[in-house]
C-alpha cells in the first residue's frame, strides 16, 4: 500500500510571527501535517494586498514555535505567501492559513485586512485557504474556542479538498467553547466604516490625523457575517478573487452606448 | 428655473500627485465639473486597499494643477479618497476618478491596485467611481488616447448617474486614439503572475530579495479585458466588493456536514 504523504501547511498572519494568534493557529492545527510558518516581523493590520515593490525584502529563520520550521519576513503578508512558495517550500502547500487575526474581519474588513489577502493570494497560486479572525483586539484574548473550531475547518479542508481556488473567513465571537451555537456559512455584510479623523497639532503647531471609525451595518439579513457572530455563531464567508460585478455589467451594456458590439 | 449644480469630481491616483498620469485625467475632465484633487505625496503602486493606521496623516495643499485644487497626502491612496471626503471636501463628490496609471491593472492586477483600490474605496462610501490605466510605464508614455476615451467615460457617468457603488476598472492599450477600436465592456481575465524572486546579496553577504515575476494569462475567453486590450479596445471592467463566493458557498453547504442549519 502507498504511503499517504503528510499535507503540508503554511502558516501566516498579519499581527507578525509574534502576536498569540499565530501561535494559537499551529496549536490548533498540530498535527494534521507538516507546518511551515512564514510571517511578518511587524504588525502590518490594514495592509490589505499590498506587495513590496520598491524596496528588497528579507527572510530569516527563527526558533520560536519549539519544532515548527519558522521564517520571519520583513515584507506584507502578500509577500508572505509568494516568498514562502517560491523560496522556501518549492512547491505549493495543501493549504495555507492565515490569522488567528486579532479584530473582526467580516463584511468590508476583507478588504482591508492583511489576514484575509494573504489567504486570497494563496488562492490565486491554487493553494486552498482560510483566514481565521477573533473578535477580540486584546494581546490576552481568549483563543481557546477559536482553536477547536479552526481545526475542525482545517480538518474538513484537508479531508474534503475543496477548489484549488477556494478561500474561507472565517470569524470566531468572543464566546467560551460551551457558548458558541456552531458555525455558519454565511454571505458577506454590507457594513462598512463611518470615517471621523482626529485632527492634532504637533509641538510645531502642524496640523496631522489619525484614521478613526465607527463601523456601521447597513445590512439586515439573517445570512450575513455580522447576524451570524452577534448570534455567537462562527461565521465562514466562501470568498472570491473575480471582482467583476457580472450584473452591473449586464445593466451597463443594456443602458449604455457607448460599447462596441464586435470583437 | 433652478441653476443646476457643478458636479465635484474628485481626482487620486497611486503614482503621486506629480506623475504625468493624474495631470492627463486631470486635463481629460477639465470643464465637466468642479474638480479637485487629493493624492499621495509620493508612489504608492502596488499598495493595494491599504490603510494607515498605526501612524498619523499629513495634508498639505499643493499649487500643480495652476486653477484647480490639490492637496497631497503622506498616506495610500485609500487614506487619500478617506479625508478627501471627510476633511476636504465635507461632503460626497459626485464622481471620484483615479489614475491615469502607469502600467496596466487589467485583470488580477485590479487586487494589487492602490489605483483600483482608491477606487472601490470611493464605491464602498457610495461614490460611483473609475480607475483608470494604460498599458504603458513609461514616465513619457502617450496618453492621448485614454484623455479622449476616460472623458467619454466620465461623461456618461455623470450623465446616465449608474448605482452609487458602480466602480468600473477601465484600461487603455498602448495605441493612438486612430488605432482603438472602441470601448468594449468586459468581465476580468484569470491571469496571475509567476512569482520568481531574484536572490542578491548585501555587501555583508546578507540575502534578500526582489519580487519580480511573469504576467501569466490563464484566460481563452474573449469576453475578457486581456483580450479586449490585445485587440486595440479600451476594456471596462465593473468592479464589486460583495466577495462573496456564492457559487462556493452553495456548493460547501451542500457538501460540508460541519453547518448548522438553525439560526
Amino acid at each position: 500500500m502507498e504511503e499517504k504523504k503528510e499535507p503540508v501547511i503554511l502558516v501566516t498572519n498579519d499581527d507578525g510571527i509574534t502576536a498569540p494568534g499565530i501561535r494559537n493557529l499551529v496549536e490548533a492545527v498540530r498535527g494534521l501535517g507538516k507546518i511551515v510558518v512564514v510571517a511578518p516581523d511587524k504588525p502590518q493590520s490594514g495592509m490589505g494586498h499590498a506587495i513590496t515593490i520598491g524596496i528588497p525584502l528579507r527572510l530569516h529563520k527563527v526558533n520560536v514555535f519549539d519544532d515548527i520550521e519558522a521564517y520571519q519576513c520583513t515584507g506584507t503578508p502578500v509577500d508572505c505567501v509568494k516568498l514562502a512558495v517560491d523560496k522556501i517550500l518549492h512547491q505549493k502547500p495543501d493549504i495555507c492559513i492565515s490569522g488567528i487575526n486579532h479584530g473582526a474581519n467580516h463584511s468590508i474588513n476583507v478588504i482591508y485586512s492583511g489576514t484575509m489577502s494573504a489567504a486570497v493570494e494563496a488562492a490565486i497560486e491554487s493553494i486552498p485557504s482560510v483566514g481565521f479572525s477573533l473578535l477580540d483586539y486584546a494581546l490576552e484574548a481568549d483563543f481557546s474556542a477559536a482553536r477547536k473550531y479552526a481545526r475542525i475547518i482545517v480538518e474538513q479542508m484537508l479531508k474534503n479538498r475543496p477548489d484549488k481556488h477556494c478561500v474561507l473567513n472565517v470569524n470566531f465571537p468572543i464566546a467560551t467553547p460551551e457558548e458558541i451555537k456552531g458555525v455558519k456559512i454565511c454571505r458577506q455584510a454590507y457594513a462598512k466604516y463611518e470615517e471621523d479623523f482626529v485632527e492634532r497639532f504637533d509641538p510645531h503647531n502642524r496640523k496631522y490625523y489619525w484614521l478613526t471609525g465607527e463601523f456601521v451595518n447597513f445590512d439586515e439579513g439573517t445570512d450575513t457575517d455580522v447576524w451570524a457572530l452577534a448570534n455567537n455563531y462562527v461565521s465562514v464567508v466562501p470568498v472570491q478573487f473575480d471582482l467583476t460585478h457580472y450584473k452591473l455589467k449586464k445593466q451597463l451594456e443594456n443602458d449604455w452606448n457607448i460599447f462596441s458590439k464586435e470583437g
